[in-house]
């Protein structure tokens, strides 16, 4: 009998220039390249053992056994490993994550690169970080960019090798902060694979697209040279689009909830006066609000201060996914 | 001396597809048309005397003296109407709303019908109705479609004189009632004629209207035909293309406020309850809640049990603008 077994750690990003919308839903190629930030601090632990003598893979997250849907979204992830790796075994998978699962922090994303570096490392064999990107992609399609640290790009491709991501800057580079005002911490109504597939019923997502390529070069180039004035109006502007396109679809999507609105209205207004802080919201109603370092403090206690909040978190720039 | 009075009452109006964006600024040509019903009970009654010994044009509003660019507003169309009905005297102008001005019930929509029925009137001169919606565009786009009774559609035109708003469907046809939950009655920071000029800034726009003829028409059969669904179906939709392409102009407005989403939210909800209800939203925070009038009651009074809410007005379909 055979087990081998792998713990690996990957934290959620936050997404800069986002990814709504794929060309490809099967392979989750995405319909534009999208850029983001790792958050430290926060993070899916994931043990996988590969094991001869199970009968069928099986999930426990956060100390709850899966069924159903969740069980079968590892297992489908679990057919791709087995068959890159060449296994054959079933396995057993166990993860945690320390933050609220489905509610706008990418619980996915994290969970599908743990999950896709656990998967190779309890095999022996060594992926590259590149391959690796791909194949959590399958699972989630933001979770290849939780493989690479720090901050990442996402190349769109036109194959499933052609879509990886990588690193274009590490996480000492700028020392970002993401304080996330926690508006709801249950999951969301409609989860973000079939949102994506909803994108194109919205008669503004080719013009989103179309525009994609200008606004991620102008983000990168922001994070490059550290412009956070720059990178505060193009972060905002992309995630109003993104949600524009939401709120137009058949049927509509409204992930913001009021309390959403109210944070956006009032980092727009500290912005006004002086703070470096800008918004930026996923599919789900919680704000994430980015800050350089020194104004992470006075963004952290302003929003602690709000009313209808049910947490507030602090993340700085996180690294790679890794084994431990 | 020459002096002669008249005294012209008109409605607001709320659009069912939506007037954002002028091909010609100056005429108020729109980049789509418009569909509307008139609001009984809200209105504009404005007295106009011309008078040939009034060294300028005055206007009290809302018993207060006005002056700055109010006055300058109303000088420029009684200039407009001084041109036309060959007239060289200033006017005083006496003019009171009884709900509030600038916070998304169309105040200078009513303000300016009633403006240039009134000025047409006191002249003497008998213009034509098709006419006089062309001359209160001229001062506010919206003011053309609170001439004619009942809904009202409002032809985009490619000249001022092709530009014009008629009567579609008598008060009578469909006892449709908007229940408007007001959330603000101050003024707006972004007035309409700046937000229509920041139309093109948004990258969604000339999708919205490219697609605004079907909407067009989709609507107008809807109020026709009585067809409800349909008509909820469209009208929602339409708001959240325009508040899209608001919030994605550069710079962003928003008018939402977070009261509206809560609204909208609740709206939805109760029509997926069964209740015949539906939004929309002008360029400002109140939500329009229209709906059937067997339903009108129950809409009003879950509004009144909202928090947040400064007043919830009703309004069956009105009439068109008159002299009294």
């Amino acid at each position: 009998m055979m087990t081998r077994t792998a713990t690996a750690i990957a934290h959620p990003n936050i997404a800069f220039i986002k990814y709504w919308g794929n060309t490809n839903d099967a392979l989750r190629l995405p319909a534009n390249a999208s850029l983001s930030m790792n958050l430290d601090g926060l993070q899916a632990e994931t043990t996988l053992t590969w094991a001869d003598d199970l009968s069928a893979d099986t999930l426990v997250l956060n100390d709850a056994e899966q069924s159903g849907e969740p069980l079968q979204r590892v297992v489908r992830q679990l057919d791709i490993m087995r068959k890159r790796l060449g296994l054959t075994a079933h396995a057993q998978v166990v993860s945690k994550n320390n933050f609220p699962t489905g509610a706008g922090v990418a619980s996915s994303a994290a969970a599908f690169a743990a999950l896709t570096v656990a998967a190779a490392g309890a095999s022996g064999q060594v992926l590259s970080e590149q391959e690796l990107t791909t194949l959590a992609r399958l699972g989630s399609g933001s979770a290849s960019r939780s493989v690479p640290a720090g901050f990442v790009e996402w190349f769109a491709g036109d194959s499933h090798e052609a879509s990886y991501a990588e690193s274009f800057a590490q996480p000492s580079h700028w020392p970002l902060v993401d304080v996330i005002a926690v508006i709801s911490d249950g999951h969301k109504r409609v989860g973000s694979t079939a949102g994506h597939k909803s994108a194109q019923t919205s008669i503004f997502q080719e013009a989103r697209v179309a525009d994609a390529a200008a606004r991620f070069a102008a983000c990168r180039r922001a994070v490059v040279e550290r412009d956070f004035n720059t990178f505060a109006e193009v972060v905002e502007r992309d995630s109003n689009l993104m949600h524009a396109v939401m709120m137009t679809s058949v049927p509509p999507l409204f992930y913001w909830e009021p309390q959403s609105l109210a944070v956006m209205s009032w980092v727009r207004d500290r912005r006004a006066d002086g703070l470096s802080v800008c918004y930026t919201l996923d599919a789900g109603p919680n704000v994430h609000c980015l800050c350089l370092e020194k104004d992470a403090e006075a963004v952290r206690s302003g929003l602690v201060g709000m009313s209808g909040l049910k947490q507030v978190y602090m993340a700085a720039v996180g690294g790679p996914a890794h084994l431990v």
